[in-house]
Parts: C-alpha cells; sequence; structure tokens
C-alpha cells in the first residue's frame, strides 16, 4: 500500500466516533469483540464492520482462539497520523518563529 | 458543534491526499486559491470544494480582498486531531509501563 493511500485509510478510520471509541478502549488492554459491541451499544455485526476498517488501515490487530476474538492497539497507524500532524505542526511552528524574528527586526530598526 | 463532531470532520477532511497537500502547502504560508489549484494540478472549483471542507473543520481560514481568496491555517483544526492522537499514545504507553513493571516483578520472584 501506498505511503500516501495508508494515510488516507488511517484518518478515515479515525473519522467515526464508534471507531475512536474502540481505540480508546483497547489503548487500556485487549477486548473481545463482544466486549467492544457491548461498550458501543450497536451489533456485533456493527462492530466486526467497524473493527475491519481499523484493521486495515493498521489500528487495531485481532486475533481468534476458539470462537473468541480478541482485538488490541497496533501502534502502527497511530504513529502515522501523529507523525503526519507532527510535520505539519513543526513546519506551521517554525513559519512563525522566522515572522517572529522579522518582526523583531522591523522593531529594532533604528528611529521606528 | 460538539466535539465528537468536530473530531469527525477534522479526521475526514485530513483523509484526502488533495486536502493534506493543501495543508503542507499552506504551513509555509498563505496562498492563493489559484495557486493551491495550480499545485495540486485540480480545477479551481475541485480546490474551492476541498477548502470548504478544510473551512469547516478549522483546519484553513480563508479571507477575499477583491476579487482574490488568500488561504491560511487555521491551527484549531490540527490541534483538536493532534490532541486526540496524543491522549491515545499516552494512554497506551502507560499501559505497555504498567506491562512492563509486571513482568519486571516477576522476573525477580525468589526462585523463577
Amino acid at each position: 500500500m501506498l505511503k500516501r493511500e495508508a494515510t488516507d485509510r488511517v484518518f478515515h478510520a479515525l473519522a467515526d466516533g464508534n471507531r475512536r471509541a474502540v481505540i480508546e478502549r483497547l489503548t487500556r488492554g485487549p477486548a473481545t469483540v463482544s466486549e467492544l459491541a457491548a461498550q458501543l451499544g450497536v451489533t456485533v455485526a456493527a462492530t466486526v464492520q467497524h473493527l475491519q476498517v481499523l484493521q486495515d488501515s493498521e489500528l487495531v490487530r485481532s486475533e481468534k482462539v476458539g470462537r473468541v476474538r480478541t482485538c488490541q492497539i497496533d501502534p502502527a497507524g497511530l504513529r502515522n497520523a501523529e507523525a503526519w500532524l507532527q510535520r505539519q505542526r513543526t513546519a506551521w511552528e517554525h513559519r512563525l518563529d522566522r515572522l517572529g524574528a522579522v518582526l523583531d527586526d522591523q522593531t529594532k530598526e533604528p528611529g521606528s
């Protein structure tokens, strides 16, 4: 998967409050599909669909043992999204710093 | 707008490579709609649609002077998305720390 497409998928996955609630739950530890469905107050089928989106974007991993599927955080997707946002903030702050330096220089000009 | 809905919108806005390209461009300084359209290689109409999504999610602000609309970063949206991701990472790392502490305790048990 291309980096750009992977980033599209992560942000798309995060654009849903129920999917974010799954991640918030899993950061505190693994959970079964039934536990996640109960927490969200939606059907197991709807939960499985959300989990598919989260797995496709590397935000969640799951493993089936017997009849029970257990889910946990996959840190790769969160890292991808956070890295992109941090790059934007750094570029933005760098620009503000340069603007600040320009303003400082202007206020220090003789006669100003 | 509810916090949850605002977060939905920000992540939805970021789930498109062209819209992320607009933000990457604007972190380096303001740009007109025509400049952004030329950079993306899409029509002005398509660019205006992307900008509408970015403005609705507080990622971009714009101002029209005469016939020229100039766009700049609105840091509110980026902060919203980054804050959510940081909370997840912190919770996740906290869990890993606790797991590490449990493992340390187990390896220090007498006779182990």
